[in-house]
């Protein structure tokens, strides 16, 4: 037996059969971080500047991911997503990105919370590397997630 | 005028017209990281757990989202990777992952070895997830990029 | 507070969050119209013509797309359809479409109406292109909607 | 013999082999029209309400559908498009919806460039619905289109 | 009335209405079978050769293409999988697939049991293709299905 | 160094680099065979009976998957296809199934035949099993290739 909920015992890849856990209502907190040069920032931060859209877009490209994780993440349950959100914030050096992800299905939603955050991160990437080349994204973890098993909360780190 | 070539004069997200762009030989290295526990490492490392299986599952998954990069990141043109490779280096705290994208058509392919990191990255914390609450996924960036305007050669950083 | 539920208190496009809804029995009656030269649709209704074959694939290309409707709009909620069918009636100067979506989740399925009635119209105006440049697909809308909140019945005008 | 490109000789559909078309640059603009309340459009021009939203997110629809047609359209070939946009403009009673479509391919985007229209009136009803019982999407249609055979120009109607 | 589900009373292809059918546990087992060169299967059998690899890539391939059969059969019902695996056993002349698939929705998943044998047979036969040009898919065929309306157990054959 | 294009030098899985192939007119043939009961085969070959609807329906699903065939097969290029067409013949047994698919890029056409072939037979399954639990897909192969390396044309036994 291992830790290794996606191995079978002859350590291949299997996906978890959830077949007999309980629907409830679970959810999900990622962040994550794309980090740009000062300018890029200030440009995006700059009213004349089309802030809205920069965002607005890698908003709507992580709500679109995540609905569609289980094609990407290859032992991903598919699972209806009953709410997903991409937020962020704008710091000194970086744009925070956070997503949260709901489901009442047999699965969590971590993945889904995971994809949104990076498929977000990579919208932003795009939408600014004609502009800077200095771009990283980095820091996607799990923050929080409830639900499942014990309906229980773990926090993450 | 803006640097933001996805940006039109209005600040309105808009696709670049690449209709004029001439078809060259294009490649792109990206490079990312996944930090684990170190008995998750060692776990992977050791001999006894299938440690192909969880990285050969990253590497098609990486593979397989490089291909459908154009449905996921908004303003991205659809084109056809003429190759896509994904690699992965097992370090102290982390498991290293480059990913080299190449095309013959009229853009870059650097949102395409970017999603492949993303997403083998995102495949492995979910392969790990059950073993380890500690995991990040970091430092994703573009390494270098080749062809293009003048089949110049891009170094980041 | 407004009327716009895909729009949060700050005005910025969001999800409705739909964890909490009651899955229930909804129903959703969209129709909509090709417009075409008396020529074309004589040929079509002609049985010498493959009328069948018109039809027909542009009645499984709606079927197909209602079932992915949450890919294509960006803040619907994935759900599985338990039915949906499309038909046809052939009149004076156009075709007149409907289509007919079911499913028991927490969401409504109007999109997924208006989605195959969009799609198999489409798929008519790309079977008809060759022969017909005056084609027009127009009075797409919702005609009546049932389930929900109350399990009451919405006619719209 | 028939003038409908996608029956073959026993009316039966069939795509059309462009194996020996040649590629060269085609264009093509289509336009559609969703018609709302007055109240509905007044909100939408109202600066207190997030119109930018509104129509940033049925732009991203429409854009990201343009590049998935032959996922939609059973008999469209699948290319790749070099640019494509979706343009609004408010009127009285309606939202006029513009898309362009470009390819360097050996087939024409009439069918992208209508796909994106229809996406992007389907989202503006998605993100209007919750507002607005009588809305209604039409008039979709090609206007232009220009390159292929002869290089050409179409103007339709 | 006819046996056929998915034609309508007038002979038109329809998808079968489960709203109103009871979600059970359902299961289906499918096997197929790649018949391949004595030399290939000796080579993939060879512990110097990458065993793991061709089968681990097919395994991937079946297990994701059985989350997306919905997509490609046009009147297969969207269902969530709660489990999928495919597995391999090989023989003298051929590589043994089969492939086991479970839901708690209201409709069977045989389609997508078969969907993942012959994906899973395709990316056997494209890994080898380079190496064996008389392989052959053979023998798809459904071997056991329980569930469904009287949770009862079906053997084919 | 082994046959297996698909396997790196240490037998990893790994997609051929086709950077440096020749665009040229490329074409592949692929069979392959549905067996069904006698009276399913007379019902579908019976005029009363809704022949042309199973098949019509299996054709576009084989069209569809050929276009979409880089997406269920992990190391598969994705390539824009030029033609794929799908015919049936209704013999004694069973429905025998070719298709042909075609492009001009830089990697061959097998793999969108055979997927083409796949999905087909899997349709007429689907749309046949109420009727009929005998049913098997077997003898898919490729029956020609040309175009490619030296434009050569291979038969398959």
């Amino acid at each position: 037996m291992n830790d290794f909920s996606h191995l079978d015992e002859t350590g291949k890849v299997s996906m978890v059969d959830v077949t007999d856990k309980m629907p409830t209502c679970r959810e999900a907190l990622a962040e994550g971080a794309v980090f740009l040069a000062p300018e890029t920032l200030a440009a995006i931060q700059d009213a004349a500047l089309p802030k809205g859209d920069v965002l607005t877009t890698a908003k709507i490209a992580g709500v679109m991911a995540a609905k569609r994780t289980a094609e990407l993440i290859p032992m991903c349950h598919p699972l209806n997503i009953s709410f997903v959100d991409v937020r962020f914030s704008l710091q000194n050096d970086r744009i925070l990105i956070s997503a949260t992800a709901k489901t009442r299905e047999a699965t969590g939603v971590e993945m889904e919370a995971l994809t949104a955050v990076s498929v977000a991160a990579l919208t932003i990437y795009d939408m600014c590397k004609s502009a800077d080349k200095t771009m990283r994204i980095s820091d996607i973890r799990l923050v929080r997630k409830t639900g499942g098993k014990s309906s229980h909360k773990t926090t993450y780190r």
